[in-house]
């Protein structure tokens, strides 16, 4: 491949550079590095995911929903922070400059970082097997941040949105239903939760985006925080989609399916109008479904899974 | 490959959050997202790079030189910023959990790391083909980091280092040389030239690491700068190792073999002796090779080459 057709490349992603806003932005993609400045005041809060072809997203997925799902995937670990996105980082794995796949994979991924109000400043393409980099860059202020190891016994635990749901997906999608099904497109378009991570600041004691199971990412706000979650099965949102499965079912996919990019936080009772109201404004289910009790890890009554979380090929090193 | 697996890799690399030192770091690796505090009054600089095996370094390559080298590459962005390394965040994708080339891996970039004093702030583990992704971070004062746009006529034109020695030991390796021969040492043990980089500060005008080949990259200051750039050919530093091989493949493997990692940047000549005196005190050979001058592009007198730039499969979107 000659080095024209990444040249050609990098043309597709130059554009979003002017999508969203250039705040900070004292040097952008073009030469060794990016130069950035921060808010007065602010700490930098980064997280960088891989996604890798056939292991974390099925290799038939459209390049849309491959460019959209990149940067989801990282904008949600901004938004389990409470951290505002400012710019992002793209390093770029591919077999080939198929230039259809790229204009779909850039109109995915700019599509998301506008409405998200995050600029690219800088990134790599190279040939190998598809596999996608991305690093977000947002800011929070000091100690103000949501942790994984705030959470307080008695502190009651929440989720947003429908856990469960982008697994029940997947497993349509893979049986041939069409993209449009609810269910298929939670799984095909996860919305990263950024302004309920933001709304959350000051209200919530810990906060973790569920990407492995909610059972698990529980599980380590409890194993960080240093106590037991203990879930309720009787509060989660079983219904709609997932009340045609068995109960049995439902509660698996809730509990343990993978790729929901929802937020599990815990608060104490005394924030719970004030969270209920913020969901509200932002059109965002989110329920209590437990809380914080003594001992170690999260359990749900009655539930006994088959597996403790999704299971990637790989797991983050911050796991 | 179980979870576990990945979960021992982890270990590996937690020790390299210790290694360095952890200014700044206000939650490092274990959560969501990491939290990094800047020094008051600086700018974040940021670059990120793949090495993908088999198209950035052989396959054969040992992991504890393919780890020098994933952060190598990338701290030697931030020596041509005149940056000074902060955090690096570490997106390793891989066949299988495989104990003695991760600890090999880990040992290498963990020791330059410690040299550099840059820590290990967050990263993310993955299954699939050989692929390592860093970005690393740094802070400048603002206005005062290096650029590739800044030459102006009559600056005079500077390489650090031994050019074309690295193409050399590749060439020497590929044909079974000893690792400890001094060509091939420089292929597998590239040093960024991080504390030159920062002795330019306020001397040099524009700059640039060399990846691709010296011509290549003198000619992406010209670019960027909207001048020309004259290479005089009796200035290169082809003795010792070189000078063995016919003048023309010497001049060949000097502008144009790539993977040096050498800086290349412009100066007025009233700064010739501090940057001479710098140089002098870090043992780094730093040597006037060229001017810049009205026109385009970069170009050496009486050579004309087959081309013009290291042919990596990839190419960075930032070129």
């Amino acid at each position: 491949m000659p080095l024209s057709e990444f040249q050609l490349i990098a043309r597709y992603f130059s554009g979003l550079t002017a999508v969203g806003p250039t705040e900070g932005v004292v040097l952008g993609i073009g030469d060794d590095a990016a130069i950035l400045r921060l808010p007065p005041g602010e700490d930098l809060v980064v997280s960088i995911d891989t996604l890798v072809s056939g292991v974390h997203f099925p290799a038939s997925l459209s390049p849309r929903a491959i460019g959209h799902r990149a940067l989801a995937v990282n904008l949600s670990d901004l938004a389990a922070m409470g951290a505002r996105p400012m710019w992002f980082t793209l390093a770029l794995t591919l077999p080939d400059a198929n230039e259809p796949w790229l204009a779909g994979f850039a109109e995915g991924l700019g599509q998301l970082a506008h409405r998200a109000g995050i600029a690219l400043v800088g990134g790599d393409t190279t040939r190998g097997p598809l596999s996608i980099t991305i690093q977000v860059h947002g800011v929070a202020t000091p100690d103000a941040a949501l942790r994984r190891d705030g959470a307080r016994l008695g502190d009651e635990l929440w989720v947003t949105g429908r856990p469960g749901l982008a697994a029940l997906g997947l497993r349509l999608l893979q049986s041939g239903a069409r993209e449009n099904d609810p269910a298929c497109a939670a799984f095909l378009w996860p919305e990263p939760r950024v302004a309920m991570g933001r709304a959350l600041l000051g209200l919530a004691t810990a906060a973790i985006d569920v990407s492995d199971g909610l059972l698990a990412d529980a599980g380590h706000i409890a194993e960080r925080s240093g106590c037991g979650v203990e879930i309720d099965a009787a509060c989660l949102p079983l219904e709609a989609e997932l009340a045609v499965l068995s109960r049995e079912d439902a509660l698996a996919l809730c509990l343990t399916g993978g790729d929901d990019y929802e937020l599990c936080f815990t608060a104490p009772a005394t924030a719970a109008a004030l969270i209920e109201s913020a969901a509200e404004n932002l059109g965002l289910p989110c329920r209590r479904i437990g809380r914080v009790v003594e001992g170690s890890g999260a359990r749900c009554a009655g539930f006994r899974p088959a597996r403790t979380g999704f299971q990637h090929f790989g797991a983050s090193i911050d796991a």
